[in-house]
């Protein structure tokens, strides 16, 4: 049964634009209101405030984590990549040189080589790779860099295009085509554990079309997540890159055999767009709902303080007690106890910033020695006694957690139309995913991107052809594909 | 009893040059063949290896829980800082202008404004405050940035000076000066707990003279550490910088008593430059010498295998048994069990990259189920046995933490003179910390600097003038300096 209460609706709620009424401004007001970012004083960069930066700590840590169990290692490479390096590999360069920031002077001196903000580290990574890369017993390596990049975007949008944005790149060199494959598959998997087991978001894994592929990679693998509106997020990508980046760096190793090889590559990347995911899939008009395993503070408590001064002293001294009981039990938990709010601004507040549960605590349930909890996804509320609370608290999150992934995923279904000629998407105002047979020409692609804005998102691992014609052209089928409208 | 023995001397060992033959060089080649670092394609830049940058990690881990056990929060702010803002604050852009590198084009456009990569963030920080900000309600605000910055530097040297770093820089805003004073000192405190309990490096914490101030700052303290060359380095820094900033950047709040007043800022860093100082406070001919707590391995294990087949397999497979439960005591454990390399090789290169303990284990320690403990920082062996070896492993890693403070203390001390005119500083050619009275005049500290290249290096907190006079000038003491030749 799902009760929803409000408390005194008041200038933290209003606003909030509803969802229904401007999606993209319903984006900007939670994630400014929620504290998450800010606008920096420069066209396209953002500042992201601690309440969104402990978000990313935690999916950094859940990553990393993950990444070193595979064996990969952190690293650290420069900033600034001389114009020469980046011009090696030449579909790269193509497809990054519109979006370069170039550093020109060095102190009080122009530079004789202007050197790229790095939009992403294959070309300065390979060129290091090339020196270290001896022999086949230097094989594989697994390396990963926690670091900023720059791409001169012309549209921004916090989290999710920005000039400037925080990730993780991992690169890796192999012996063989299937050990770089391997990995990977391998990387987009840990991307999908993640993704979904701590930021409860649904994901569709599969291919890039060529057209939509790296610049430079072979093969393209990216997980693409349907967002609240119906549109589609590109969240992660790990890229197979054959060798083209090792012939373009010279990155080979003396084989077994005593005959020199060039490597395999691989590189995969995850940014603070996924936090753009995250409050796009799961927010509400009420602003935020985080998975506890990411939210800053998982649990809050608002006394509600009535009666004397010593009754009020009483139910805070009651609030503090539980307080530190689940902060023994490793609940991130905070106690709301400013004096010149009311419990009901209080309770719109932390709804806005997408804390999990609420606690709250009044004189009857100090009497009763017990609490409500009140749940942010659900907004049901149940009594619970004293007596062992920590443990009903922490199932309470893993079910939210549980019922975060599982409400996407139904969204995600209900939002993913099967189609044999993609202008029955129009029905649907050209959101959802759409899936439907492809011939494989590009021409096509192109042409459904023309007609409606909708781009191939991917070719899913897990389907296959369905022999109903290409929903372009109608020419015979090579691929499963899923389309959509794309952030 | 310290006791050396040396495995077969190979190659990896004639790759050091001795300490006492070309400081610079081995400290060049211990970072180069420890794995730590290598140079970059463009001058002045460091690729930092997973070797080195474990260990920053393992640094960033211990400060971060000291910052957020004081009440800090992680935040990220751009990268790209616009010139009009640089200039706000006179002496801070004087003091970093002939350092910054510029960006001057974004894609395929120039700039209209010139962006610098940022050199330190307090003043698109301050612009941000400044918004932020609005009652005394907000204050304090106490924030800190992990991050790369970027200083043109002439001269480099990896971890030392490089022209782009990774740092945290603190930033923190305050309703009282009282009260960012005792926030720097706060912040000083937490690098001497850090560098000296981790890094087991002593320090000597002190006010920077105002010749040598953070450009912007009203007073700077500093954490001086004597490095095994006999010079000076400045290890980490927490600046008062009293309402310059404020002003500057209009970082106002409305106080209780209804008036709009300027807050009182802090800045703190700390950055790579610590594992430079890690590097030449504990190396030796031998290479690194690493203390446990920031030991990427703490322990290695080398099976000494001899005798059939089958005695090898057993002495193998009694080492992975030491191995799985060291790591399960929670020890950072490597068996290093290539069969191309001798005992003897594999002694040299371990002890090159400085890890804490050895066990050696062959076909005697098996039949009396004992092994071999081998110290790197005293090269001292002790037998134990198999039966509860973690905690005799455990107590070691401590027993080395120690010890390795104590051999630093011990030179620190060692080389510290105290002088009542700095000429008598030439005997010792000029290194060592010397201590001495100074008049106060800034013409001294030039005279100091000119004549031996040795500058202040700090106004230590727990010293007072001795009366002898200025070291320089022989007028009347102010204050009692410390001052060194520093890197
Ligand atoms: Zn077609
Ligand atoms: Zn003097």
């Amino acid at each position: 049964m799902r009760q929803r209460r409000f408390g005194r609706v008041d200038n933290v709620l209003k606003e909030i634009t509803p969802k229904s009424v401007d999606y993209s401004q319903w984006y900007v007001d939670v994630i400014k209101k929620a504290d998450m970012v800010d606008y920096a004083p420069i066209k396209g960069f953002m500042v992201i405030k601690p309440y969104g930066y402990r978000i990313w700590e935690f999916i950094q840590a859940a990553m990393d984590a993950k990444f070193r169990a595979t064996g990969h290692e952190n690293a650290y490479f420069p900033l600034l990549i001389p114009e020469n390096l980046l011009l090696k590999e030449a579909e790269h360069v193509e497809g990054f040189s519109a979006e370069v920031a170039w550093v020109t002077q060095g102190g009080s001196e122009p530079l004789t080589e202007r050197l790229a903000v790095r939009p992403t580290s294959e070309t300065i990574i390979g060129a290091m790779y090339s020196k270290w890369i001896q022999s086949y017993r230097d094989l594989p390596v697994l390396m990963n860099q926690w670091a900023n990049v720059v791409r001169w975007e012309k549209a921004t949008r916090p989290f999710l295009r920005t000039t400037e944005f925080l990730w993780q790149e991992g690169h890796t060199v192999h012996r063989t085509p299937e050990e770089a494959l391997a990995e990977t598959r391998q990387q987009l998997e840990i991307y999908r554990q993640v993704i979904e087991g701590e930021l409860a978001i649904p994901v569709i894994a599969g291919r890039k079309s060529a057209g939509e592929r790296f610049a430079g990679a072979v093969e393209t693998f990216t997980l693409e997540a349907l967002m609240g509106d119906g549109r589609a997020l590109q969240i992660a990508t790990s890229h197979f890159l054959g060798q083209n980046f090792a012939q373009a760096f010279d990155i080979q190793y003396l084989d077994e055999d005593g005959t020199r090889k060039f490597g395999w590559t691989t590189s995969w990347g995850s940014s603070t767009r996924m936090i753009g995911g995250l409050i796009m899939v799961h927010g509400d008009d009420k602003g935020l709902r985080l998975p506890p395993r990411v939210a800053p503070v998982q649990v809050v408590i608002v006394p509600i303080a009535r009666g004397t001064d010593e009754e009020q002293q009483q139910v805070l001294a009651y609030a503090r007690l539980l307080k530190d009981r689940l902060a023994g039990a490793q609940v991130r938990v905070r106690l709301d106890d400013r004096p010149e709010f009311t419990p009901g601004y209080k309770y719109n507040d932390w709804e806005m910033r997408g804390v999990p549960l609420r606690i709250e605590v009044g004189p009857k349930d100090l009497a009763k020695q017990g609490m409500v909890l009140c749940r942010r996804d659900t907004g049901e509320k149940t009594a619970v006694s004293e007596a062992g609370f920590e443990s009903a608290v922490t199932a309470m999150l893993d079910a939210i957690q549980q019922s975060l992934l599982q409400q996407a995923l139904e969204h995600q279904q209900a939002h993913t139309v099967a189609v044999e000629n993609y202008r029955e998407a129009e029905k649907y105002g050209h959101r959802g995913f759409f899936e439907g047979d492809w011939c494989g020409s590009e021409a096509c692609a192109d042409q459904l991107k023309a007609n409606t804005g909708m781009t191939i998102r991917c070719l899913p691992l897990d389907r296959t052809p369905e022999g109903t014609g290409c929903v372009v052209c109608g020419q015979p089928s090579q691929e499963r594909m899923l389309f959509a409208r794309a952030y």
